[in-house]
């Protein structure tokens, strides 16, 4: 019945995974029973986060990290999450742009994100497509985030390495990140490392890094890269092999922290979407919502007390048949 | 019993405004009866959203352009979503450096909005705050995202007007957001325009646009700032008031629609938080939560097998107070 097939999706069958994770980013009920089947598999991979501003050339960085990977033998899985998709279909485009790049090489998939609709859940979504490359044998699966959203912050908190990736010339930019930056970044890159005022951002990286030294914890490197000419990728590749070293040593109650509270954030999200599209299914809250929002629009009604409505009609017994109404 | 008075906010007074925001920020119940006290009154002020990549200079943007329109006799309100909140306290360093910019002038207010807690909310908070400010006599409220995430997008297609901010020399940038730039963006800027660069951003930008030119609709126009020397401010503030003066005239079948999409997306913020927040007040639910996360962290239970837990033990009948536990 499944459109995918969980033996062949287990086999690394790249048709199967593409399968698998549209089932997951439609949110069907499939979706459950496919991540209860998936779930117990996963855990081997490498999942290695990378966040920075748009233009800092994130993606060459991580085409070149997942060739490098390639060549050292493993299959390496791509997930973006690509802001601009909710509008115009960026996401499919930017996929074509990336698969002429890195070729049609079967051990490189790559997916880019995109929310369907109203009820979100592109976060949830995601995770859930890196568990399936996890458990389709992935090796190494990188989750590239185009943006410093709050979404995509949480997003790249769940991979287990965070590469955060600066560009020359932009003081602005480490303001603009510095109190977040330290805490999400367990390696950081500056790209683009040939242009000038490389050695300011450095210093001023550097500076701020010093500030949450701790000589018994993992300090984060700086590494420097020019991706488009797959300078530094070695050293990027040390960097994060050196962390998920440091770490599975460091195994440790902290350690143990950070899993949980990953998995309370991806609880959550998991239940946000599933009440609100359990309350949306019970008969005729889409309509009602639909005309809610117009009253809103209108400032016949206020937000709170839409939503009140909303919940009492879903959650009255018997509401839907018994009344002459409509 | 209320932390602000409503006689007071409505009119305007400093104190009762900042503690109604943080009511809708933390979220209570509260927070239901003041938005239903403040709704009605809204709709006067012009909500101008203002995003960007960091390190495109908005805040000094938005100070200058907040100063022009207190020049002009106008109360601004300005609304900070800063991404880096949830880790270090950012959002409040960030208040005290604007205040000091813009002295503590008592026809400007600013707030940053930080996420409290894992409950999310920040785009519902950020949304109620405008209300609030517009219910208390702001005219013009300015609301600036840090970053292009999903949410920020959100946020920033609810303003009236929406101005997206690029620097020169960024020709990935434009690449990385341009599928939704065009759609998000009535107006755009081009900061620190006295960098080399400045030409061929603003000639990409205007091929773009030319893309999704139509003779009978607002075409945006590109205004060339250098923000920290207050060139352009004028210019900026001349292209807002064009569009809104376009957008009130066209007053239409599109911009009803528009607005009853926005608020159909409030109605599902407000639900998704709601109805999360019902199930976890549930007695036993957040420790549940708790114990499942943990679980599902040990690879002990899948995701979607804790959350069907989750709901199922919650709606059972009876649940808290029957037995003998606690």
């Amino acid at each position: 019945m499944a459109a995918y097939q969980i033996d062949k999706l287990l086999a690394g069958d790249v048709r199967s995974v593409a399968r698998a994770i549209s089932v997951v980013e439609h949110a069907g009920d499939d979706a459950a029973e496919l991540m209860r089947a998936v779930y117990p598999l996963t855990g081997k991979a490498t999942v290695i986060g990378i966040t920075g501003a748009p233009g800092a050339g994130k993606s060459s960085l991580v085409d070149k990290l997942a060739s490098f990977y390639k060549d050292e033998g493993e299959r390496v899985g791509i997930v973006c999450i690509d802001p601009s998709s909710p509008f115009s279909g960026g996401a499919i485009l930017g996929d074509r742009i990336r698969m002429s790049t890195l070729g049609l090489d079967k051990n490189i998939f790559i997916r880019s994100m995109a929310t369907r609709g109203n009820l979100g859940g592109l976060s949830r979504a995601t995770v859930d497509a890196v568990a399936i490359l996890d458990a389709a044998g992935y090796g190494k699966i990188i989750v590239e985030t185009v943006g410093v959203g709050q979404d995509e912050v949480e997003i790249v908190k769940t991979a287990d390495v965070s590469v955060v990736v600066l560009v020359p010339g932009m003081g602005d930019d480490i303001q603009a990140i510095k109190a977040g930056i330290m805490e999400i970044g367990d390696v950081f890159v500056i790209n683009k490392a040939d242009r000038e005022g490389v050695l300011r951002t450095q210093k001023e990286l550097e500076a701020l890094l010093s500030l949450a030294h701790r000589p018994d914890m993992w300090n984060p490197p700086i590494v420097k890269t020019i991706a488009t000419e797959s300078k530094g990728i070695d050293d990027l590749a040390a960097a994060i092999g050196k962390y998920t070293e440091f770490s599975s040593m460091a195994y440790n109650d902290d350690i143990a922290d950070r899993k949980t509270s990953i998995a309370k954030w991806r609880l959550l999200e998991l239940l946000r979407e599933r009440l609100l599209r359990d309350l949306l299914a019970r008969g005729g809250s889409n309509e009602a919502l639909d005309r809610l929002a117009s009253d809103v629009a209108a400032k016949r009604i206020d937000p709170y007390t839409a939503v009140e409505s909303l919940i009492t009609s879903a959650s009255a017994p018997g509401r839907s048949g018994s009344g002459p109404n409509n």
